[in-house]
Parts: C-alpha cells; structure tokens; sequence
C-alpha cells in the first residue's frame, strides 16, 4: 500500500507533538507538511519537540521544516489527510476551507464537534457514525471527523460495553492533568500543591458529547443517549492522565462481575481490523486496590504504537442499581492525538479516504 | 474561670501539634501533660514543633517537657481533660483506662467512634448526642467523646442544613491531602505528580460514620439517618484540606438559591455560645467560579482562633432533584484536632467537665 | 504623627500583593492609590486579592477601587509616597515622571537600579548609600530608591557581616521559587517534577547588584566591591522563598564559630530605629542539621510585621578559606515588597520624605 | 557466547527493579535468581514490578520467582554473577560470603567501596582500576566490583576528561530526586513544595569517592587525586535524575570551547567495545540555554538499552581559571543499576568472569 501524505496542523503544542510522534513512520500515513503559528516557521521539527522519556523521532521527520499554518501551504504540500491540533480560535473555518479542498480532516479542535454532518468518533464506541461522512464526501469531495473531548475520550469508551445493562444516569469526577490546557495553559503558582475545581465549559462538553457519541443514528441525524449526566470538573498537579471518579445508576441491579466482564471482554472494529494504533484491549481492568494511578497507568496499551491508546479502569464496586469505579484516559493520547490517528486509521480501511 | 489542665497525647504528630497549636493560651484549657513515644521522651515541646508559616508557640508551652505516653502518666500530671492524638493501635485501651480513672477524653482516634455510649461529635451538626456522655458520665465518672473522620467532620456539616430538604442519595468523590496519613504516611515517589484512588477503609467511614452523626437519639441509641451514600476516595498531591466533589440527590426538586441560603444561613449551638474555637460562619459558600481551592481555603474561619474550621463550599448546581457543589475542609483542624477542641469547649459549657 | 498617603503601583501582581498586605494599617503610610493594568480597573482591592492562609485585608484596604496605572491617577490620588511592582517594561519611564512631580518611589523594578544616583538599598547593608538619595532630592524633589534582585536581597544581607573578614570570591547556586517570576510566569507542565537551570539575566544581577550594595561611597559615586561572584540559578518547585547553596572564599583561614558569631549577632540601623518592617534579628543561624527549608523558614521573622523579613542560614561549614553554607530568603518579601517597605520606613526616619 | 546466570539482591526496590529492566533479555547475562526480603518471598517477579511507562517485562522474567536474600539461596540458584541492590545494613557480609565461594558480585552497596582491593570502578573512567579485582580473584576466586555513590556517577564521569587541564577545586551543589532514598525514603510532606539541604553522609562520599575514583594505582594501592571539592546537597521535589551546579577551578585559564571539545568528545573503552550498556556518547553537551533538565533529559542515552547511561551537561560558562556548568545524571539507572551492569559487561570482556 501507497501510503498517504499527511498533515499536522499546530505541531509545536502539546497534542502537536503527540501527533508527530505517533505518525513519525506510520504504516499507512507519510508526515509531509508540518505547520505552527508564525513564530516557529523555518524551524526544522527536531528543534521544537523535547519529549523527555520518549523514543527519538526519525531523520525524515525531525528534519521537516515548519510552515505557517494557512490553507495555502497545506494544500500546496500535497497532503490529503490533514490533523488538526488548531485552537478552536481558527480551527473552525480553516478546517473547512481545507474540506473544501476536498482533504480529509481529523480534528482533536472542537469548532465542528457538534456540527449535524460532523461524526464526533470513536472508532469502538460509534463508527456506524461514520455515515455522516459519507454525506460530507457527497457533498465536499473533502471530510471532517472529530474526536471528541479529552474526558469523555476515556468516559464513553468506558460506557459503551454498560449500555448493555440500561445505563439511567452517571455522576463523575475528574482529575485532570495539566496538559490538557496546553503547555503554558496552567501557571505552577495555580496548581501546585492544589486543587483548581473547574474547567471552563468542561462539565458541558462531557454532557454533550458523551450523549451524541453513545447516541443512535436515525436516518441522517443523531438521537442523543438519554442517560443523566452529572459531571464535576477539577484540574490536579498531575502531567498526564485524566482520572475520573465515575458512578452509574442502572435500571436494574447489576453484579461486579458481570459488569467487570463486559468491560474487559470489550472489543470491536478496530481491534478486529488490527489498526495499527489500536490497543488489542482497549479497556483494561486492573484488579490491584490502588490503581489506576496517572503515574502507573497513563500509557497502557499495547502494542507499542498503542501505548496510551488504552483506557484502565478499577476499583469496580456495585451495590444495587449502582456501580462506582476510577478510570483513566492519556489525555493527550487517546483523547487527543492517538484519537484522531485511530480515526483516520478506521476511515482509510473503510476505503473513505480516497483511491488506497 | 479558673483554666482546667490539659494533656495532648501523641504530641509530636501532625494532629498533635495541631492540637498544641490551639490549646497554647487557651481561654477554658491549660496545658499541663504532653506525652509521645519514647523516642520523643525528654524533648522540649519547642523542639519537637516545625509548623512552618505558623506564628511561634508561648514560652510556657514550648517549655513543655514530653513524657512517654501511658496512663500513668497522664494520671499524676493532674490533667482533667484528655486531648488523644493517638494511633487507633493504642488510643483503645489507653482510653478506656483514662475514663475509668475519671477523666474526660475527646480523641481524635477512631476506636470508640461506633460505641453505643460514644457520641461521634460535631457540635454544629449533632449536639443532642451529648446526651450519651451523660450516661457515661453516671457509669465511669469519665467521658470519652470523639470526632468524627477527617472527611466526614466537613461532609456532614454541609449536610446537616440540607437535612431540611429530604436528602434520599449522596455521591462524593473525595480528594484528600497527604497531612491525612500522618507525616509519613504518603511517599513522595508514590504521590508526585500522581493520584492514588483508594484510601484503605476511608469510604466505609464515611458511609457509616456520616449515617451516625446525622442520626436521631431515640431512648439511649442512635437510629442511622437513612439517606444511601456512594463514596469514592483519593490521595491528592496536596498538604492540607480535603476536597470533596459531593453530589445529593433530594426527595423532591430543588433550586440552588434554596440551597446556597440554607448553607450560608447556617449556624448552631457553638456559634450561638461564640465558642473559642467556632468559626462565626461554619459554612462559607463562594461565588467565584473556581473555588474552594485547598491553597486559597484551607484555612477560611474568623475569628483567628478558628482559622481552619469553616467549612468553605462553591460551585453549587442544582437541576431537578440533584445538587452538586464542592466543599473543602481543614483535615487537621476542623478534621482532627479543632473538631476535638471544639467538642471540648461544648462540653464544658454544657457542664458536664465538673464543677467548672 | 500624620501617615503619609501611599500608593501602590501593580497592585494585583505577586509583589502587588505583598505590598497591600504589608502597607495595610501601616504606623507610617496610608493605602490611599492602587493602580493595576486596565483589566483590573474599577475592582475593589478585595476582590483581586486571594493569600490563601494570610490574614484577612482590614475593611478600608479592601474597599480601596483600583484605578488604571497613569502618573495622573497617581498624582491627583495626593499620594506622597509611591511603592512600585511594575514591570521593567514600564516602570522606567513613569518612575521618572512620577519623581519629576516630587513623588518619592520606592521601586521592586529592576529598571533604575544601576543609575548612578539610585540607591540599590538594602537597610541593614548600604544605608550609607542614601547620601544619592539627597543628591535626587535636590534635583527633582523627589526620588527613587530601589530594592535589590530578590536573590541578592538575601545574598547582600548575609555578606554583609563576612566583609569583615576578606571576603575574595563568592560561589552561589539559587533555587528560586515560581512565585519569583509572577503568578502565570512558569508553567505547572514545565516545573512539575523537574528542576530547570536558568533564569534569564539573573545571573548578571547577582554579581552586579552584590557588587555594587557592598560598594563604597567614594564622593559621589559607589565604587563596586572587588569580590569574584560566580552565580548560577535554578528554578526549582516551589512557591515562596529563594534557597541559595553559598560557598564564600576569604583571604585567610576562617573558623566555623566566629562566622556563626558574626551572623548571628549581626544587626544594623533598621534594628536600632525599631523600624516597622525590620526584623529583631535580621540573620538567623539555625542548628538544625536539615535547614533552613523554604517550607519551614520562608516566614522567619519577628515581631509579627516583620515575617519574612529574616534571612535564615544553615549548615554552615568552614575548611581553611573556605566557608559554604546554604540561606533562605523569603523572594516576594525581603527580596521584594517587604525590602521596598523598608527602605521607606528608614528614608522617613532619616527625614527624606518632606515634613514629616 | 553462552550466556552467564545472573542473580539480582533486593530486587524488589527502585535500584532492583532498575537491574531486572536492564537484565531482562540481556546478551551476556540470564536472569536466574531473584532475592528480597521474607515479605516479597514467593511473589512473581511480575507482580511486584509497576514501572509506570517503562516496556513490560519478557515472559521469562516476569514469572521468576523471589526467594529469600539469602547466601544458599543465591548459591543454590547457579547464579554466577550477582547484582546487589541490598541496602548497606547486610550487603557488607552477604557480598563477601558470596566472594568466598567464588561468585562474582556487582554491588549497589556502600559497604566495600572504599576497601583496599575493591575496585569503585566507572568503565569510562578508572577501567585500570581493574587491576585490584585480579587481587581478590586470586585470592577469593571471586571478587566484588562497586560502582560510585550516584551522585559521584555523574560527576567523576564529567571530570575525567577535565583532568587534562588540571583541576585544582571543585565547588557542587547538588538537587538530588527523591528516588534516590528508595521509595517510601522521602515523604511526600517533607518534600513537596520545597528543598532540603541535607543528605546524610552524602557530601563526605561525594568528597572522598570522587577522588579515590580519579585516583591513580600506584603500585596495589590507588593514591587519591589531589583536587579540593567543596560539596553541598539537596533533595528536590524530583522523580528521577539528580542534577548538579558546578564549578571548577583550574590551575591555568580555561576557554569554554575548548572545554566543551573535550566533553563531547569523551569516550573509552565501553564505546571502543560497544559493551550493551554502553552509550554511543557518555558526556551529551547540550546547546540549549536551559538545560540539562530531569524531566528531558533524564533518560538520554543511546542505543534503547543506554537509555539513562549518558549524563547530560549544559550551561557551560568559563571566566579566566573558572569553568562553571550544570549536569544531569540518572540516579537509578547510570548511579545504580546501570552502572553495576556496565560494570559487569566490562570485567566479561576483560575476561575476569571465569571461562566465558
């Protein structure tokens, strides 16, 4: 297979980098065009990513030199599959200035999270969502696929095997690391040896579009899930890894243990498929008292290209109609960068990204 | 009013110097006794104390020779009120040894908190239990009268108001500081940049110990208060105050302006008696959207003297039947060492420490 | 005696802070100004202001409006006395304009400190220095007199009393706390867990400024002290107070015992005024093998007013030439708004601020 | 090359697990035996391993079951090499029995690094010292090999190549993780949000280490490099890598291009024979204005297997006979465990492990 050259809009960021790393030799996407805000153009990639503990990027891909973000320069690099780590401050008409250039856009930006034609995907979650794209193709020649929010990447991934059970509400509490809101999103003086209890329209977003991803396609629109959500938002000194102190109501009585085998037998398409990014157990079940821990836990996942990809949950407890647990999601990984790769690795074996 | 003599058992801990720290020139308590493990034998209390930002101790109490902690020791001292700081290891025996040679013991141990005669004591919240001391009283000539768990001492005080409101569920996700396991309870390499989900027995305390403290006296017992609660708990990267995302369910629909007046309005026997130790206002609620923090609050409650034993509490949302709001509170103090100091200065008034 | 007007320059910034907190019912100066960026326009003091564990603003502070900062707000406000916490980017100019009104400023900015004329004061070192001052006075009617770096306000200090003793070189390694470089100056991502060794221009201060504090007056000009400084900062994790590892060379042989004497019983002008601010002991050796620690002696500093005004010193070691200890300066009081406050008291009682 | 059966003391600590992740799938050596203490007695070794983001364990190791730390234990075991990560308090007599039946043991421990015949060997550094251990063989048929305090791992390593330019004086200051006192070592208390300027006995090994390591063999004794150091350590809220300021004297003037030529261009025998454990560059001077820092640069070292072998060196600053710099070591991997291996790899290739 020919594989297809590939964009990352926004590289110097956080989930910037996070792309670069999971694309840097990928089977199926060749990184050609990298862009960043005007300060970091004409700089060569390798100088702008410190990744601490992470393996080295490759020659080629350390050597690309960065672009001002504008539709031009990426439509003249020759990409067809274009990520976007973009502020939502731009992200919205850029992304469709480039879908109607007929690329194809998966995008961690939430501009079009919520737009009727736009699949907020997760590939094991909702992929009958893909439908929606397939009206965009019609339409544009170009798609937008979104992931969703970096919470509710690892919340519905979690849900999806409960809903078998009549899921009624869920109460949850995050913790949520500080890269979420970018490098310099956090001041240390703010959250060291603290607690900061609000994200600023987190706790919506968690409502939203845990609703629309477990929702059901209805002709050509999505019937939201009609659970309850009640989410409390809060930001920890913790770098990577968002936990969540979750608790759902059903409408019947529910045991551990039946509930703690639907969430480890879990799989679907893309495990089927073996996507190069997919963890092969994408909700993992830990049975250690203490876990899972953001330190221990946050880049579960195997194989090594899924590192991250794979949600942990424990501390399962059911009593009732009700069941309690943690679980974390690499905020960064799978509910930023590696979201949208698995995205885009699921859209191309679905044959909607052109003639591959 | 002449002072009545006072021992702090268990000195040398962080509760310990807690309680040190509140009984140095206190109006109704005079330090007398300060017992620890024999390694501490000998010391001056001045040198055993580190506490950082706080202002320095009197000469007399700094002056203070440790003793090693037995009941004998405490026994010729003189003391008449016993303050117990001690691990739940020894403080059982110890205390009953200590009641028994009539005197008056409020711990902060958890090993009498469920004894039938034992009132598990929050002086804003259940005053009316006192009335099981009384037994002890005719019984032992001594009284022991305990506080509650660190996290119960803020959680059941910001429930009591809304008791009003037919409370039937609650849903609290606990993220509690490492000052909570003692000095060195929490290794740095476990807890940096992490959070630990899980605290060994702390959610079972706060079902139960919550369920006592909000319970109706009914002839010379306790009738739990029915509401279910749903507990979750967490080791933060944090040094004091214990934060709680807490999520009520009520019998009936309720408004947050309802809600935030019940809470804010809220005062009780301590303040009504302007207690040393009682904060003016025992429920503070903010406005700001991102607050209680445990940097900024911890240690919210006026006058000086009760620094640290207001309960604050902000982001509160209602919709329907459910309320969800963060609330913090000053584990060491209003959790531990104030909310027994506190007991004490009720009890006194309510003369039931002798002939004072 | 009447208190003189007093206005305070970036009042909502770190130092900002410090300054209200530490002007607030003041002996010599009135709040009556408060000037901040246009952001802040129009709030009352009270709400901007947020210390955490520090005593609650009296009323009067607190209800003070904050205006945008012009020299004309300054100068119609009627304030005598002007305390600055600009940024270098604008205090330059503005200082000037506000002396050429007859306004006396006392400036953490860094901008005017190596003017010829400008006393780089530190009270208890270099009061010799403010002969510049009169030399302004008789210039501009007014004046400015600048605090030191916030790491040579503790570094000056403790050599101060070593002078006597040939001081030839100077090794010194900072860790320096976040607050240092203002509340969003570093980033939670980049600190968290790490150390990073370098902090732009600071090295170049610590040898400039020493030299120049420890210089002598010769005429009209200071003649820098001959001392070899060899810096290197650090940022390290943590809020307040600025640890530094000092390694001092003298010309001959030294003995541990009369350095510690000489720290120890070392006190100056501010000591023997009784000034507001000043420390009882402005150099404290601690015997304690494990100190100072930022944690522990940031605040040090009695009477009440003056905490974190006291360097604190320890570990001190002595071979041949050679003496290394490790000092604590608390950075946003001593080595900021704490200095400035100083240094007008001492200007006041040596009768350079008019009439009074 | 058969491989040779290899045994890991104390294998359930950080310094422990570290030689586990180095010997698992190691080309010279065979994972055979595993000790701890009574507690983690029969426990996979899998079980007992939470490396967080490190690669898991091959099958192989994972399932090896620990024994108990004793001498037969290890005997019984048909280990030849031995791996002590055993704290100082029984790894004195353990090591030296083990020695008397002829194994061959690569120790961690402080207990026999300043013996007469025990060569405190960094390959890269003082491999001449070698000649001490065919002493011991001869005399034991097995024999002990240290490696440095991991302080000194970094530091003797950054020197070696200095000391064509003949050092006088050495000033350190050292900002030292909290892994490097094991993992319940340091409190989270204590630790968080400051420095502590103490480390018991380090600052002496750090002296006396440093100079028997670049010492020469004079006959059968090393004679100690005759360079002053002046050293002062700290412990920082770190995870892993201890970094360091410092500052060298030289006995003529130095230019920081010539000094940064023989840094980066440092190897020695490990490169010469590419031993596994061995970086491709054991000294990386990195041009940035802003490092080394742990959090980036801990782990640097290549091929994958040398990860956190190399010590990092930035800052480079010379002003006539003075060269200051910071540098970076990884305290668990080149300061302990890394550095035995490396160790063990080099006495194979020297031929001094038996037959092999």
């Amino acid at each position: 297979m020919k594989k297809i050259k590939a964009a990352v809009l926004g590289c110097t960021g956080m989930v910037g980098q996070q792309f670069i790393r999971l694309l840097d030799d990928h089977p199926y996407f060749e990184l050609s065009c990298l862009t960043a805000s005007p300060h970091s153009r004409g700089k060569r990639c390798g100088e702008t990513t410190a990744n601490g503990d992470q393996p080295a990027l490759g020659e080629k891909t350390a050597s690309l030199v960065i672009r001002e973000t504008t539709a031009a320069a990426v439509i003249q690099s020759g990409a067809r599959v274009v990520f976007s780590a973009l502020p939502a401050s731009i992200s919205g008409e850029l992304e469709m200035e480039l879908r109607k250039n007929g690329l194809f856009i998966f995008s961690n930006a939430s501009s079009h999270r919520m737009d009727a034609l736009v699949p907020l995907l997760i590939p094991e979650v909702n992929s009958a969502h893909l439908e929606l794209a397939w009206a965009q193709l019609r339409e544009f020649s170009g798609l937008i696929i979104t992931n969703s929010n970096c919470s509710v990447a690892g919340l519905a991934l979690a849900l999806k095997p409960l809903t078998a059970f009549a899921v009624q509400a869920l109460t949850v509490t995050t913790f949520q690391a500080v890269s979420g809101a970018g490098q310099r999103g956090v001041a240390a003086w703010d959250i060291m040896g603290n607690v900061i209890p609000h994200i600023a329209n987190e706790e919506e977003k968690i409502a939203s579009e845990t609703k629309k991803i477990l929702g059901t396609l209805a002709g050509k629109q999505i019937r939201d899930h009609g659970l309850e959500i009640y989410p409390s938002c809060s930001r920890v000194p913790v770098k990577e890894g968002h936990l969540q102190s979750v608790s759902v109501e059903f409408a019947a009585p529910v045991s551990a243990s039946e509930i703690a085998t639907a969430l480890s037998g879990f799989s679907a398409e893309p495990q089927q498929m073996a996507l190069p990014t997919a963890p092969r157990r994408p909700i993992i079940v830990l049975d250690a008292p203490d876990r899972p821990q953001p330190a221990l836990d946050a880049w579960a996942g195997e194989p090594t290209r899924a590192r991250g990809m794979a949600v942990t949950l424990g501390r399962l407890r059911c009593r009732g109609k009700r069941c309690s647990f943690f679980l974390l999601v690499h905020n960064t990984v799978r509910g930023a960068a590696g979201g949208c790769v698995l995205n885009a690795e699921l859209a191309l074996k679905k044959r909607m990204l052109g003639g591959n």
